[in-house]
């Protein structure tokens, strides 16, 4: 153990747990000497799952468990669960651990500031804290949050008390994002007479409002009642201080359970402490080597940074399992003596709603204009499958294309079945830079039960096509 | 009219009408006449939809008519049925017409070589042939061909014919490419016991045949009785000539109804006859615009052309309505005075039997051997949907890279619900020249319903990432 170098990661899920297994992989405990440090007491866990777990469609928590902590300790790590870093020290390169772990030279007890373990590379994967505003009755019993495992059982706990209890309960979930949204699918699931509020002019601000407009059609199809331009102002309470009503401005919702699904924030309290360089939404900002900028020995990431959004050039704060994996592989490389960088992202996401599929990449018409741009917009209505075909279900695709060059800048679809993966044409067009009239040639598969003859996404890229070049003359 | 330009179309389907329908859109009636001859008596229609006519997905013929002659006609189009071009005359600027119309300067008679017809623009876009072996008793009353909507009504009634006769019906289709793996699902919806004969190793020689194994394995687990390595012989006939079975070398399969599947051809005899450049499959040589190579006023588009294969830079013959549509979108756009280009296809396919989804992109082994590339692949199986969603079906996912540089040069798909179209973001990377390296960090849709943490298009790069950094160092 005497000349192996030792990584200490800040975090157990994703991006933690992939940049240790991945240098695990490229160097034995003889040369590298890795501790894992978690808070709570789960690793490897699917976030994005809980809605789903929720719902019934997943039946036990650990099915959303990846990687359990008796596996990672297999396969050498020294992961110490219950265990909080409370400072960083980067200068001196050791961190202040409190709680859990009594290993060599590592755990601290269990009160007080703790005692400083050194580390040759350190990697900060502290997450995100879900937005928890400070509203009169936020924390009555009946009031969820679905960030964690431990808010997921919470919730589960609760949806099983009420299952045998009268019929036509209400539940309020506050926020019309993903988590919003997907919340809302599992609680009608449940039986629940569900009211989803967001303070925006159209639910799922990941999308522009007239793309949010046909998502608040299809969700007061589907009997949700669906609130926008509604500030909540307090959560009410009734017998024994639980929940009974969400207050707006204007209203009072009915609730036997509330969900919160507002979003989150990097959870880098320790980082800012420590005067490492953060983005405008309190990320770490990383290189492309994901180490912390002006680092050598820092790494970061997963939910607590930002990433460069390849489209606009800016850093922006994505909250998504599969880019803190990415990140995680990319560092474990790194420590691990090889080479990876993550080079950014376009800003995909895919959610549903029921049986309505929600999908966006690259830019919005309000973040193309704060960067700056000025660009064409369309949209179309096709189908998913030929028109003829069994099952075919219209799909809304938005295009945002450059002005002049005619670079592909943005796509928003919302539909049926298959409307939400073909978001991904999209994606690899703008990371590969493609114009929309190169995209009108693209090759992509047809057959009658899979797509119409023209693709869905090719149609607006014909179209955006056109109205580049009438923009053009002008 | 004397001073309108005449284009003259030679095939109302696809490719054919889509030129005539984008020029029409540019140009009016005073500017150029435009004249389609059609030696059938359709236009328009889905030939990639007889086998879900047959199979009952698709109720009626008319479903699959995108625009009926009618249509044309209103839209200013000189449309002639039953109208057959006899000789083409590139020099002269003329064609040779018989039977159908009597319009001013145009139709010919139903007999005899037929009357000159003059243009400035032709339009070549005669199709592909259905390849029909000379065997004995292949003309028997029983055997179908899929090509034509003449086809698929005959074969309809077939199917009607025998649907109230005896139960444990039999039919053999006769290749297993797309076609004939498509018959065969839609003779099992029909209730047949169906047995699909095919020379080669493995059904789907359009996947190399390890992957062919896992569809002819799937097949057999649908009861698809699945003979490959067999030579069909003779068709036997039996009471009233009607076809009794079919023989292979080795065997004879018992069949009420027998399907060819062979694939096409492109009818290019008038071509050839004329001198015009053809490639190693008997199709049209084209530039990017879609004019017969070296001729200034000739066009020509969809199944009787050959496409320039952008992964291994020779031209290929491939019969897909989709590409014909884009032909006859570049003919006309040019015809009518803009500017367009068909770059070339990067050979995306996609198909289904029942339940199991077959898909491809790039080039299989074979044709990168061939090509002259060196090149690593790899196989691996992954979930359509986070593991622990419900439905998260198994996929299997081969990818090729080339040799050092790590170029991505091929991807096949064999998988359930969402694996067809994945193939799609292969396409994509291709057309932009992607290295597998590359699509590691590719921004694609991510959530448990949608895709694993990892797409299974981005596990397989990861592999072949490393495979080629493997065969790299040696």
């Amino acid at each position: 153990m005497a000349t192996a170098q030792r990584m200490v990661v800040i975090g157990g899920n994703a991006a933690g747990m992939s940049a240790a297994s991945q240098a695990r992989r490229l160097k034995g405990p003889g040369e590298l000497e890795i501790i894992a440090l978690e808070r709570g007491g789960y690793t490897s866990y699917s976030a994005c799952g809980i809605p789903y777990w929720a719902g019934g469609d997943v039946a036990a928590a650990d099915d959303l468990i990846a990687r359990t902590p008796e596996e990672h300790r297999e396969r050498g790590i020294d992961l110490r669960l219950h265990t909080e870093v409370t400072e960083l020290d980067p200068d001196g390169c050791r961190v202040r651990v409190r709680g859990g772990g009594d290993g060599d030279g590592g755990g601290g007890d269990d009160s007080g500031p703790g005692k400083w373990l050194g580390y040759d590379h350190l990697v900060i994967a502290t997450g995100a804290r879900p937005l928890r505003p400070g509203l009169p009755g936020i924390d009555a019993p009946g009031v969820h949050g679905v960030q964690t495992m431990d808010d997921g059982r919470s919730l589960l706990e609760a949806l099983e008390e009420t299952e045998s209890a009268r019929t036509g309960r209400r539940a309020v979930v506050v926020g019309a994002g993903y988590i919003g949204v997907e919340m809302a699918e599992a609680l009608v699931r449940r039986g629940y007479r569900v009211t989803v509020l967001d303070r925006a002019e159209e639910p799922m601000t990941t999308l522009d409002p007239d793309m949010g407009r046909l998502v608040r059609e299809a969700m007061v199809g589907m009997g949700i009642e669906t609130v926008t331009e509604a500030a909540v102002t307090a959560v009410r309470t009734g017998e024994g201080g639980r929940v009974r009503a969400v207050a707006t401005e204007d209203a009072e919702y009915e609730a036997d359970l509330v969900v919160l699904g507002l979003g989150v924030r990097p959870e880098t309290g320790l980082a800012r402490e420590a005067g490492l360089p953060l983005g405008e939404s309190g990320g770490l900002l990383t290189d492309l080597a994901m180490r912390v900028r002006g680092r050598e020995n820092l790494w970061a990431g997963g939910d607590c940074v930002e990433v460069l959004d390849l489209v606009s050039g800016r850093d922006r704060h994505i909250a998504l399992g599969t880019h803190a994996n990415k990140h995680g592989q990319v560092i474990g490389t790194n420590i691990g003596g090889g080479y990876a960088t993550f080079p950014g992202v376009v800003g995909t996401a895919v959610s549903k709603v029921c049986d309505l599929e929600i999908a966006r990449t690259g830019l919005l018409e309000s973040q193309a204009r704060s960067a700056g741009l000025r660009f064409v917009t369309v949209t179309i209505e096709s189908t998913s499958r030929a028109g003829y075909y069994p099952g075919a279900a219209p799909m809304h695709v938005k295009m945002l294309a450059e002005h002049r060059t005619g670079r592909l800048l943005g796509v928003q679809i919302v539909g049926r079945e298959g409307a939400g993966k073909r978001v991904d044409v999209a994606a690899v067009a703008l990371s590969a830079s493609m114009t929309v009239e190169q995209m009108t040639s693209l090759d992509l598969g047809y057959a009658p039960p899979f797509s119409p003859l023209w693709d869905p996404v090719l149609v607006a890229a014909r179209k955006a096509t056109a109205a580049v070049r009438r923009a053009g003359a002008h």
